[in-house]
Order: C-alpha cells, then structure tokens, then sequence
C-alpha cells in the first residue's frame, strides 16, 4: 500500500471498466485504496498498483471511513449495501452508480435513516478520461461530505455540487446526456439524408460540428424565453414558421426515415394546435413539460 | 437608380422579410436593382433606397439577365416563373425559395427544357443576418452561373457550391437545419426534466452549450466508422451500453414527456432486435437509412 494522501483511506466497491479507472486514480494520486469486487480477478492489477483487495464488502466496508460504490447498477448497490447498514452507520457513501433520480433518492433517505452520510455522483466521462482534462463529475446530497472530500474526488474529475436533494445530480446528469444523445440522432438523421445522395458521413460532419456548436449560442436566449414565462415576447421564429412537415416530406423522397424530426414536427404541432402558433419555438418546451394523455 | 456594381443587372421577385433583406443588400452594395411583389407595397422602402419597381413580374424578368427568387414557397416560384418561360429563356434564374431537393431538382429539369441557366440556394440564415457576419448560403446546379455571380452572393452571405445536382444545396440545408431542430427539442427535454426539480432553464443552458458544443467533436468519429461500413470497430460505446431505458423512466418519473430520448432508444432499439447490440452507436444510423416498415 502506497503511503496515505492525505490521511483518508477509503474503499472502493466494484472493479468494473469505470470502477476500477476510479480506484486507479485513487490509488496513483496516493490514497490508501482497499479494492473489492463481486466476481474474481478484477483486482489484479490494481493491487499490483498498490491497492489492497478486501475478500469480501464487508470487509470493504469496515477497511475505510469512506465508501466508494460503482457498481452495476441501482440493484447492485441496494445488494452490496443493504445488509451492510450496520458496518456502513458512521461512515460515508460516495455512490456514482448510474441511478435514477428517485433511486438516488431512495438511497439518500436509506442513508439517512441507517446514520451513512451519502453523496450521490453522476459521472460525465467515460473511463478513459478519468483523471484526464475534460472529465466531470456531478454531485448532490450531503454538502459535508462533497468538502470534505473535494481534493479526493478533483482526482478524478472536474467536480461540480448542486444541492441537499441527492437526486439533482442524476437529474443533471440525466438531462445532459439525454440532449447529447438526442443531438447525435439529429446528425445521424443530417447524415442519413446526405448520404441518399452520395454524400460521405464525414463530409456532413465537417460542415455539423461547426453549425450545432453555433447554434449552441441560440440556447441562452430560449432560455430566457422559457424562464421570462411569455413565448409572445418579439423577435423570435414564431412555431407556425417553424414548418418541419417539409423536412418530413423530405426524408420520405429520400427514402430515410424522418423519425428525428417529427419527434420535433409532434411537439410544435401539439402547442399550434392548442392556438399557439404564433408564439416563439421555445414554447415546444411546454409540449414536454405536459406529456400528450 | 444607384451606379452599377459591376454591369450586373438584377431582378428580384418576392419582397417578404428575406426577399426584402436580399434586395436591400443589393441595392446597399451598389448592384441596378429591379424589384417585384405580387402585393403592393413591399417595394417602397426599397425604392427609397434606390431599387425601381416593376409593375409586373414579367416587366421585372424582361428587365434583367439575372433573376433572384426568394417566394413563399415551390408552388409560388411555379406560378410565377411558368408563364414567363419565354422571357426567361436565355437569362439567369438563382432561386433562394425554400424548397425540397425534389422540387429542386423538378425546376432544374424545366429550366433545362426552357433554356435557362438555374441555380438552387438553400439560406442558413434568418433575414436580419443577410449581409453579416455568420450567414451562409449554400448553393448547387449550373456551377456556370456560380463562378459567374460569386461577388453578388457574396453581398448576401458566405457562398458555398455543392454540385450540379440542383437538390443539393437543399439536401445540405435539409440535413443541417433538421439536425439543429432535434438538438433543440434534446435542450428542451433537458430543460424540462431539470425544470421537474426547480432548476432555471436559463442555469442549464450555462451547462448545456458547452457540453454539447464539446460532444459535437464526437461527430467526426461516429463519422468515420460509418463511412468505413463497420460497426464492430473496437472503442465505441456499444449499443447495448446505451441504455436509454433509464432516460425513458426517469422522465415518467419526473412527470415530463420522453419523446426526444424515447425517438433515440427506438433507433437503437431496432438495431439491438436486429442483433447488433454489441455493435457501436454509430449504427443508429442504419434505423435511419431503412425506415421500419
């Protein structure tokens, strides 16, 4: 075992790709690391790193003050955590499981009632950029522990708080990766049109990558629509200008399928139909802030 | 009448905001402009600032070798231009209205029977950036009549020539434009989960520009797997990672509309089916280019 950081031993449960990346960067930056994971051999490495690998959570558990879980997922750590409330009562729990909100909530209110201090963790990386530029990492819940712990968790990640509702980081992590993922089907339904005429996927991306960051710049100003409350207010593109029934009736002569842009067509068409059709496209928001019965 | 720019006469047909921006950019840049609009009116300021009005559409085409038009749509460039297909023939048509690739490549056939020279322009732009920084102008058909009228288009936008095909410069403005519509409505569902918990729109747009404007530099990857027709490349999240299951709960649960996630699981969705969930993300296009049935 490597000589202890900063005084802070702390455990870490689940040697999956993510995992074990973490406990890595743990164990180079100097953290007395204690490694454990449900199946076998995953530890190899790591302890030839310098990390000490429990034979069970238990025994994870009760090595540190700190409890670091990243497992499969909501269900694994209800699994590996549960029985375990009573080795866990007076430690803390950092879990960067991918949870839902509700579930990260969940486990805050478990916490709680069983005396664990938790901060739940949404990571934005993938395990390659740990410790790397570029990698964050979201947290809320316990306000304590995320100070506490601050210099520990910048080892993996740029690290950002939100607030007391353990749920907000996953809501946060939730509604970053869901636009992202969106984005990226909205360039595959670019690139897919283009490509009906002969038009290479690099070639799109060459002139995409530039115009979606531009028109990253338009997102303030829906924003200040959104949260002003007046979709009326002047010198917006009014929903009725807004005529995506062309870029359907596109993609079906190109033979592609248009279902990026008629996802979009259905949430203006939803607020043109209830008469507000000449209020500014930012008021497709409220299409999903009231889900179609 | 303002001196001549450069020998160049020019007509153009449609005077609504883009028309007019259009005109008006001419007019400021020195170019003999001649002005038309199916309803009185529109022609006066344009006048004032030096542009002659005509009386008809036919007086305005007869007048110039060059004809620009900027209608309401496909259907009004053919009322108005098929009549005048003898006056036309042997002058120049750049035609900036917002149309198909279809109808695109429809009024290029017809040029060609009509022995006009046509070019198709598809404008990445609102009308108050016509002549700023930042618009851009795509364009395709008689590469002819682009060299020979690049210093006018310039007047107007950043120029670009994709090609003979007249659909093209449609296709790319299709492709571009719907991909910047399903990015927005990603923001919006984005917004709207994190509104569910009381965050400001205005705070995730702090977040959300620079993180998506970052994962557009993922396009170019996803890019090159695609034109290298193989999915199973080592290094790509994989399909089956991408469990955008939890998005669709998370939504319900916070009480909002998952159509923007719910349209991307469904691409991924049929690939899985398929049997290609251990195949990279990229592969989503492929629910794009073969619609189900």
């Amino acid at each position: 075992m490597t000589e202890n950081h900063d005084g802070t031993q702390v455990s870490v449960l689940g040697l999956g790709a993510m995992g074990s990346a973490l406990a890595g960067a743990l164990v180079k930056a100097g953290f007395a690391t204690v490694v454990w994971n449900r199946s076998a051999g995953k530890a190899d490495a790591l302890v030839a790193q310098g990390a000490t690998e429990a034979a069970s959570a238990g025994e994870a558990v009760r090595a540190s003050g700190l409890v670091i879980a990243c497992l499969f997922d909501h269900d694994s750590v209800r699994e590996v955590l549960g029985p375990l409330a009573g080795d866990l009562a007076g430690r803390t729990v950092i879990n960067v499981t991918t949870t839902k909100p509700r579930q990260a909530r969940e486990l805050a209110a478990w916490a709680a009632e069983s005396g664990i201090a938790y901060l739940d963790g949404g990571i934005m990386a993938v395990p390659s950029m740990i410790g790397q530029p570029g990698a964050s990492i979201l947290y809320s819940g316990s306000q304590e522990v995320f100070r506490e712990h601050v210099a520990l968790l910048d080892v993996w990640a740029a690290s950002s708080y939100f607030g007391e509702d353990a749920g907000l980081a996953s809501l946060y992590d939730f509604a970053l990766l869901s636009s992202m993922y969106v984005m990226f089907a909205g360039f595959m339904h670019g690139a897919a049109m283009l490509a009906s005429a002969g038009v290479s996927a690099g070639r799109f991306a060459e002139m995409a990558a530039p115009w979606l960051t531009a028109m990253t710049g338009e997102l303030a100003g829906y924003a200040e629509v959104i949260d002003g409350g007046d979709y009326t207010v002047a010198g917006q593109q009014s929903l009725e200008f807004s005529n995506l029934g062309l870029f359907i009736e596109a993609s079906a002569e190109q033979q592609v399928s248009a279902e990026p842009i008629a996802m979009v067509q259905r949430l203006v068409q939803r607020q043109v139909d209830a008469g507000h059709g000449a209020e500014g496209f930012a008021r497709i928001i409220e299409s999903i802030k009231h889900p179609a019965a």
